[in-house]
């Protein structure tokens, strides 16, 4: 896949539409699909670059025939399944036909009268939606630091689950309450114990937490039955996001036993509303994680030749948090943690090779989560549990707030970049929400 | 709701559908919805009566304005999410249609020219579909006795889990692997270790299993953060089925630290086609089980007025298996188990209040499980993990074989059947999949 890089991933590429160029998340080189809804008409597909949104409905209107042909799926779909589904040829297709287009100044299309301003809706007129329906959510544990943490926590012998090395754990999420970037959610109730012994209360969470991982949205799907092996499972990839698992901790903590977390993880996960291309990302794929002789060896099915090589990915993540204190007296974001994707134990192939290895069938849109992303560093923790020690090291924010754990008001803000010296930076976008007050 | 028992119940209510009349499952009394493909032409609904389905679409060309108005919402349904959101109101009004219709031999309707061989169709010669789009998928874990089982593995103090009589324990399942009645099932392979401390290996599973659940379809929803009062619940019930919840004990055992069961349950999992109105199951409602002094008060948000009175549910249950020697001899079915919903621990509407208590959003046709329904005496268990105490007791069969697991070739038969005396036998049909050989 490292000889995927083409010539839309030149550094020196321009575009027509100018705010991209030096763009810290949309330049050309990134082309991350959308579904937004313009000032004025109905919700549509659509392209980030620059501060500008790409109407692929107007670009369908006013292209060739042969253009046409790329463009049919997304021109009036009203999500992106359908396009997901085509797979990884149609997203080619599509990325060398935009990349070509939008840095042509002399194209057909925009000699037509009036292109550019039909065309180019301002990002900041227009409201981004929830780009897939979702049909299942699943989140893995694939954050080794974060894992390490827990197993501490639980006071595991050796400090790791003893399956942890072997395979990518994961549980089934709720597909129904993920929403898009921009949302307020409520603190959910739950039952909670304020002591270990004491019988439960009925309240709200008072360990409301984020959890920093990064999404994966499935392409096509597999029929159930019919396994995908690890080196075909980039071929089922139809893009990434950031993913924030917002989790009620006292809740978790006294549900979980025997079968796992359930009201603490479903009141609301937060996705940021581009789907980043497998293909932008190819510049920043990396080797595969080498394993120590401390750890056993790979079973098969998750070794892969290809994956060995470039299956991990580098995306440097950030969160920040405003309280409402903060907003009202327009103070910064405060930056509470810095990370890495490259912390991920496990590749997303070898999470999907996983995921359907028993047969389970994957479907186009399907959200997979990797599980909160910690490194070992003081503040590059994913989670507040584990930043603040659940509690025990509550940070300092400015104006003289602490913070444990989420308030009401508070906002937390994702922010994922990819960086490689001799390539074009490109970025995620922002995923947001505000804890209701 | 006790109330609610009409004269569509009345046990002397006779079908000009004659098969219908005595009718194991679908006396006219039941009326329960499915989607069904004729021989001839494409899927849509329709209502079991006797050893016939009723076809809704021809129903509705055939049918009086007033009439078309109650059946338009199913006339050219692809599947029954529509209908489903439309809630309790309009399942009553189809009800009282179509008890009307099926029990007065001179409606206007049949004097239309070969109406009847038109409107019905033989069952035999139909194919069933999954009745929904199944969005979501939630199994819980209010099998009391299967519990009590699993605390006993699991070497719990007190032989029961210490959150179990406080909460209905629940998680999230796969919903893109349910399937319909009459599916073959392909074994799944999986991560296992053969003993303990040994290192896994790749293998299909050895110890597959059935798990014996009442299905709950969700009707009407919620949206995000409005939980669902438990004396609401039932108004957002839209009906019941058989649910298999296939199980793989060995992959589970081995990946179920610590966010619970994944592969060992997704590979897919089985429901009846015919979706049992809660308008039907009214007769057979009872007063939910009463706590003991050991046992904890239920926390407010559990305890419905009318739940306490009427919000258990009595489905007599049966469990039934065939080897392929056994189909090849012509031999009659084993049964394997005989138990009874009145071993549920929590109500339906205590598993769909606590579901939303924390914001979580419920969808039209989703599926709730209640996990796995077992009673206290031998051959009672609504699985072989318990039925063999994990293989420690194999269970005999006809022609010299004996079952720890199943084995590739069984098929696996749940039967449902209500029955209270002074009111007609319902039925839920057969839940049946056998695994691929």
């Amino acid at each position: 896949m490292v000889n995927s890089i083409d010539s839309t991933h030149d550094m020196g590429l321009e575009s027509w539409v100018t705010s991209a160029n030096g763009h810290p998340d949309f330049p050309v080189q990134n082309l991350p699909l959308g579904i937004f809804m313009p000032r004025r008409g109905p919700a549509r597909a659509g392209v980030a670059i620059g501060d500008k949104i790409l109407d692929l409905r107007v670009l369908y209107e006013m292209a060739s025939p042969d253009a046409r042909t790329i463009l049919a799926p997304l021109a009036y779909a009203e999500n992106l399944n359908g396009f997901l589904a085509l797979g990884a040829a149609a997203r080619r297709g599509l990325r060398q036909f935009l990349s070509a287009f939008l840095t042509d100044s002399t194209s057909r299309i925009l000699r037509q009268k009036g292109a550019t301003s039909l065309l180019l809706h301002e990002s900041s007129e227009c409201t981004l939606q929830l780009p897939v329906r979702v049909g299942n959510y699943t989140d893995f544990f694939a954050g080794v630091h974060h894992a390490a943490y827990a197993a501490r926590r639980h006071q595991i012998p050796g400090d790791m689950f003893p399956n942890y090395a072997h395979l990518p754990i994961a549980y089934h999420g709720r597909a129904s309450s993920v929403r898009v970037s921009g949302i307020e959610i409520l603190r959910p109730a739950g039952q909670l114990r304020l002591k270990d012994d004491a019988a439960p209360i009925v309240a709200p969470s008072r360990k409301l937490d984020f959890e920093l991982e990064l999404g994966i949205w499935i392409g096509s799907g597999n029929a159930l039955g019919t396994p995908i092996p690890v080196d075909n499972a980039h071929e089922h990839i139809g893009g990434y996001c950031l993913l924030n698992d917002l989790s009620a901790r006292d809740i978790q903590a006294w549900e979980s036993q025997p079968l796992g977390p359930f009201l603490a993880k479903n009141f609301g996960s937060v996705v940021s509303p581009w789907i980043i291309t497998p293909e932008a990302l190819m510049p920043f794929r990396t080797n595969r994680r080498a394993r120590t002789s401390c750890e056993p060896p790979l079973l098969h099915y998750l070794d892969g030749r290809e994956d060995a090589e470039s299956g991990a990915i580098s995306v440097d993540l950030e969160v920040s948090i405003t309280s409402r204190r903060m907003r009202d007296a327009r103070l910064s974001p405060r930056r509470v943690s810095a990370t890495s994707t490259r912390e991920l134990y496990w590749t997303a192939a070898q999470m999907v090779s996983h995921h359907t290895m028993g047969g389970c069938n994957l479907l186009p849109g399907d959200l997979i989560g990797t599980g909160t992303i910690s490194g070992t560093e003081p503040g590059s923790a994913g989670s507040l549990l584990e930043l603040t020690d659940d509690g025990k090291t509550p940070l300092s924010f400015s104006a003289n707030e602490t913070r444990s754990y989420l308030e009401d008001g508070d906002e937390i803000l994702f922010h994922g970049k990819c960086n490689r010296s001799g390539f074009a930076s490109i970025g995620f976008g922002v995923c947001k929400f505000i804890v209701a007050m």
